[in-house]
This record gives C-alpha cells, sequence and structure tokens, in this order.
C-alpha cells in the first residue's frame, strides 16, 4: 500500500508556515510499512482542494488529509471529497450531540455555524474527536481509502493513534517493525556521528537516523523482519556495539525525555529538587513540571530575575554581586545554596546567565550562562558559553541543568 | 497570476525532512504578487511526477520545479516535463561545455553521466548556475510557464534571484501587496468567526484568512492592489470594521504575541510584575522573559509546587490550605498577594490548578485553574476550566493570566 498526504489550510501557503502534521503522519505510515509516495498542501478553496484529491487518489491507495474539518466557510475538505467520491452528506444528530456536550463542559456557548462539523459523508465511518469539536472521517470507495483527520496537531495525533492506525493495520500485510530510541545528553552532533557511525552504517536494515535539539541527540533505530523475534535480534546486534560507545551520556534507552529521566532516579532516591532561576525565567522549572506526577519530587523555587531579587529571596549577598557580577560562578553557588536552604530540598539547581540579545560584555558574552547545584555534599557550579538566539541559549541552559543533576544523581 | 511549486526528491517523502525551498519562493512570489495556491512534494519517480506537474498545470499559470535536474537516473524532473509538454529533448553543445569547465576548475575528473544536465527541452530558454552544474530552464507553452530550478537551496535562490525574477516581473502587471495581522484573546475560535466573517466575507480582497492556538487567535489580512496607499485603503475598511467588533479582545493590530504586548503595557506605565506558579511550574515567568528586554519589568516570582512551599514562600496560611485546598479561589488570591508582598512588584499574577492527568476530583476536575492578580486596588482571582492533555492547560492557563494582567493594565 501507498499513500499521499495532502494537508489543506491556505496560511500553509504562506512564506511563514510549513505543515509538520505529514512528517509524523509520513513516520506512523512507513512503521505500518506505507509508503508516502507524495504530499501536497492546498488552500481553502473548494475547486482546488477537489481536484488535487482526484489527482492524489489517481496516483496512491491511501489519501489522508489533514485540516479543513472546522466549521467555517473556509473549510471545504468534507465537501471537496463529496464532490470527487460522488458522495452525499448527511448531518448526524449524534455527532451533533457531541458538540454540543463539549462546548457544555467549557462552559460555552455553542454558535449554530457549528452544525457543518456534523456533517458526514454517506458510507463514512466517524472517527471521534477527544480533543476538539471536528470529527474525523473514514472512507472506503473504489478500492481507495480516504481519512480526514482535523488540522490542529494535539487533535490529529490523538485520533491517528486510536481510530486510524489499528484500521490500517488490518489492511496491509503483516510487518513487524521494531524501534529502539537511545537519547544522549552533552555532546554535539558531529562528534557523536564520528563516533558511532563507523558502527551503524554497516546495516541497512536496521535503519538508523540521528535527530539533533539543543545539547540532546536522539538516536532511532529501526529494524524490519517477519517476526519480533527476529527485528528485536537485528536491533541488539547495533545497539550492543553503540552504547558502550557514549557512555554515561548516554541516559536513555527507552526515547525518554531527560527531564523524565531525571525524575524517575530523583523518586527512586526518594530525594527532591528546586530551582533558582535567573535568565531561564521559569523555564527550567517548567521543564521539570511537565512530567505527570512530578510534584513527587519538585518542590518548587525561585524566579530571581533581578539582583534585588537574588539577595532578597535567596540571600545573594549584595557585596557578593557587586564584586563578581550577578553572572558569575559565585553568584551561581550562591543562588542553589539559597535555594536548598529555603526549600529543604535534597538538590537545588540554579541559572544564571546572559541569554541576549543585549547584557552581553567583553568578560561575560551573550551565551554565558552559570549552572550552580547544591546538595548535601556541597555545591558546584559550571561555566558554559553556548551559541545562538535566546530561545536556543535559554533551552540551552534548562537542558545542561537537568544533565548537571543526573550525573550527580549517578553519583550519589 | 496564480502559482504551483513542486519539490522533486524522495528524501523529502521521509519523517525527517522538510521542503523550506517553497517557503522563500512563496515569499518572492508573493512579493511580485503572484499568490501560490498550491505545493506538492513528489519522490524520484517519472510517472508520478508527470502526473502531478499534468495536475499542477491544470489548476495553476506558473509551475515552479526545484530538484531533479542533477544527473543520476533519480532526477526524472526534465524527462518529466517533456512527456507532459509534448516536447523533444536535445544535447546543449555549450552548456556541456559549461559544465565540463566548471569540472575542470575544481580539478575534478567528470564522469559520463553528466552528460544528462546538458539535456535541453526544445523551446526552452536555459537559466545558467553559477553555483552548481545543473542548468535550470525556463519554458513557456500553452498559456503556462515551467520554471526548473536545481534543488541545492544555494543555487536555487541564486538562480531565481538573477534569472526568474525579473522575467517574471515583465509578464505580471504591477501589483502591491500589504498585511495587517490582528491577535485576540479570551474567545473561542468559532465564537469569533461568527462574529466577524459577516463582514470579512464580503471582501475577496483583502483575503482574511483565521488561525487558532489555545486561548489566541490571529487574524491575517493580505491586500493586494496597485499603489500602497490603494491597499493600505483596502486594508484599513475591513479592519475598521471588525476591530470594534472585538472591543478589548483585540490585543494587537501588528501581530505581537500576548507577552510582548502585556510587557509594553508595564514598561510604558513604569510597573512591574511578579508570579506565583503552582500547576504551570515556571511556565508563566518563561513566556513573560521570552521578550528581549523582559528586566524592565519582570522581577521574579516564585515555584510554590507543594502546599508547605506555599506557606513558607508566600505565608498561603495553613488553615487556608486545609479548609479550601491549594486549587481553590482563596489560595490563588493569597498567592497573588504573597508575591506582590514578597517582591514589592506592581502586579503579581498566581496561578493554582490541576494540569491532570491525575489529580482531579468531582469539584475540582483536571483543568480546573484559578488565576489571581493582586495589585494596590485589591486582589482579585477567576475560576477556569480547560479542556485538553496537561501541556494545552498549562498553556491555556499561562495565555489566561496574561491577559488578566492585560485587563487590569487597560483599566489602570
Amino acid at each position: 500500500m501507498n499513500a499521499e498526504i495532502i494537508a489543506s489550510g491556505s496560511e500553509m501557503l504562506t512564506p511563514a508556515r510549513i505543515d509538520t502534521n505529514s512528517l509524523y503522519l509520513t513516520e506512523r505510515l512507513n512503521t505500518l510499512g506505507i509508503e508516502v509516495v507524495g504530499k501536497e498542501i492546498v488552500g481553502d478553496d473548494r475547486e482546488r482542494m477537489a481536484h488535487m484529491i482526484e489527482a492524489a487518489l489517481g496516483r496512491a491507495d491511501l489519501l489522508v488529509i489533514t485540516g479543513g474539518l472546522g466549521p467555517t466557510e473556509d473549510d471545504v475538505t468534507r465537501d471537496a471529497v463529496a464532490m470527487i467520491l460522488g458522495f452525499g452528506m448527511h448531518f448526524d444528530e449524534a455527532v451533533y450531540a457531541v458538540i454540543e456536550a463539549r462546548f457544555a463542559r467549557m462552559r460555552r456557548k455553542m454558535s449554530e455555524i457549528n452544525r457543518r462539523q456534523a456533517f458526514i459523508l454517506d458510507t463514512a465511518e466517524i472517527l471521534p474527536n477527544d480533543r476538539g469539536t471536528a470529527p474525523g472521517q473514514w472512507i472506503e470507495a473504489q478500492g481507495k481509502i480516504v481519512a480526514l483527520l482535523p488540522g490542529p496537531p494535539n487533535e490529529m495525533k490523538a485520533m491517528f493513534e486510536k481510530q486510524v492506525f489499528e484500521r490500517l493495520r488490518q489492511r496491509v500485510p503483516p510487518l513487524v517493525i521494531r524501534t529502539v530510541e537511545l537519547r544522549v545528553a552533552g555532546m554535539p552532533e558531529s562528534e557523536l556521528d564520528q563516533l558511532i557511525s563507523p558502527v551503524y552504517k554497516k546495516y541497512a536494515n536496521p535503519v538508523t537516523t540521528v535527530l539533533a535539539a539543543p545539547g540532546d541527540i536522539q538516536i532511532h533505530f529501526r529494524a524490519h523482519a517477519e517476526t519480533e523475534a527476529e527485528a528485536e535480534a537485528l536491533l541488539k546486534e547495533v545497539v550492543d556495539q553503540v552504547a558502550p560507545l557514549l557512555g554515561d551520556r548516554l541516559y536513555t534507552r527507552r526515547g525518554e525525555t531527560l527531564e523524565k529521566v531525571v525524575g524517575d532516579m530523583l523518586r527512586a532516591r526518594k530525594a527532591t529538587v528546586a530551582v533558582a532561576e535567573s535568565c531561564t525565567g521559569g523555564g527550567l522549572g517548567e521543564r521539570i513540571t511537565t512530567v505527570d506526577g512530578s510534584s513527587d519530587y519538585f518542590v518548587g523555587g525561585f524566579l530571581t530575575y533581578t539582583n534585588r531579587m537574588k539577595t532578597e529571596l535567596l540571600d545573594v549577598s549584595a557585596q557578593l554581586l557587586e564584586q563578581h557580577g550577578a553572572v558569575s560562578e559565585q553568584a551561581a553557588l550562591a543562588m542553589a545554596r539559597g535555594a536548598r536552604e529555603h526549600t529543604g530540598a535534597t538538590y537545588a539547581l540554579s541559572v544564571t546567565g546572559v541569554a541576549g540579545p543585549a547584557g552581553g560584555t567583553a568578560e561575560t558574552p551573550v551565551g554565558t550562562v552559570y549552572i550552580g547545584l547544591a546538595s548535601e555534599r556541597g555545591e558546584s557550579a559550571r561555566r558554559f558559553q553556548f551559541l545562538g538566539d535566546r530561545g536556543r541559549i535559554r533551552g540551552f541552559a534548562v537542558h545542561y541543568a537537568l544533565d548537571m543533576l543526573r550525573h550527580a544523581l549517578i553519583a550519589a
């Protein structure tokens, strides 16, 4: 089976927006052994959309269409598909009731135009949407499959996982795909690739993909075989050679985030953590608490953006700040110490730096960040020099702070 | 004139790669008043490529194709275009000599397969490539224009600027494009659309696009005209009708983020803000400090994830928490008050809620969030019920907290 993916939405025909839904969909379809042979983007125009659907159905067995299922006049997907497949549409009372109930739950008045979302193609199966109002639709006709999914990524992904994946799996020959995702902190992509590519280049199956985010690298291995055991064996052969090369920079073999791994380590040790943030402004706490159940180990912390707050909330002495500056090893140490003392947490992390674009000096240029860590074993701090814009520097700082805590927990 | 853009290359049909050439091309084409009405990605397959070209020519006046002009069997663009337009191709000695000379300059041996790159469609104009070996081609036939450009972005952009832009400019009427972006907080997309669509639907120019993020809506208007003044007048006519319908839910006419708008309001009033965050874990501070120069008005704050921290850092009484719970109006009020007293900020925002997935009860289900605000005028708090997963609920909470501060600043 092969597939094309059409994304509907005029905003994706502007210079500023790209379609990312199709990347997710491609990954999931590949998992089933379905190859994506074309992708299209079309605006909110019924005729063009219909023409594009017709053309795509001339080339592919499966057509996944994202977007254009909303309540407004711009949402033309339903009409265009009906036009090309020659189906009628009907108003579905049950779907409408679900939409009404959703609005009621949100204590919102529902406007009349939401009725549009309850129109379903004759012969379509309804794909419930538990994250939004627009239901998806599954249509089989003329030997082809057409799946209509909502445009917002969180709605689209949830619907694909719960409704579409299994339907497709039943329609393709069994192909076992197994993946392993390693994650590595604290080394640049080029260095990592030089280290591990002599190993993975020897294998066409599993396929290896290296993806890099600031400070964080994911290594995906993807093996296909006729049986699960065979796929697992293919993976094991490569991973068993790659992992030893990475040492303790490898922080998970299960694709978990760094904050999840660190959180699990804290919980296992019945330890807690607090933060004292300057340049990251809350980003470290935010990332730690992204994890469900982080209240087991995260107690809280201090956002001390100004010198005065560093002194008043964390007892960093005005003299220290005067002498060494707020972006200094001494300040990072004192912030971590103050956060630990005021919260009673087992560990306290501090971040102080120059995220830019302004504020850099010759001695502490933009991108300079000190990360401090306090525990019962004492305090330590490290200086980092990150490259990039404000967002990237702050992202690096949060990531390296978590990794510093991870290393302390390994040693504990 | 309108256009479609086809990108050729199997690597862009994998989960890890996107086509970015089309974003650049869209921007440049829009500058000439040429609307992009569709974009396609196709692999290195002659038949599919030919079919996609034929379909695109059925919809658009101009077709720009990037990639597939290289020397290998995978490079099928020339063949596919010739097939669809019904043209022959000829070997161009002059083009071949240029390619040979390029290899000689690089002191590299040229392989025989590079001859493929010297095949030119009959009637095509050659577009020289000064950054690579594959020349582009410009074809006018059947009232359509087809431009073949190389795939590597640096080659493609240089060729477009030097060869294609001016050719197109001579073929389109002089045109000016102007855009306005409104942003609206605190209303759902369907409600907004019902309110404003009766206005914007009356106008084909400007074109209106509505984009929704959690709690935040962008309305793009895009006008084209022969002169700047005319385009501005077209925009003004619609915006002047839409804006009054939105009242103070409209927070910018210049496409700025909510945190930027709120920050500018604080700075203009020489006011400062502090935060006290529970369920958002630092996300509110993080978002406020995304803005360059936020140290002008953001002093800092408290992450009080546990009850104990609420009491110790913010003086929220244990009795209050016992009696009303940490997710309550009383707790939100006391947190905001405590944050303001301990920081001396003009305004303090507090957030306490159940982000889930665990922790919900019948009285305070997952998604319940109280937002508090303290200022010299006293304290207030509001209860919200957000829907979605943990990330979405936290995103809504941060957004509505910022919007609550914005409303207070308007009234100040």
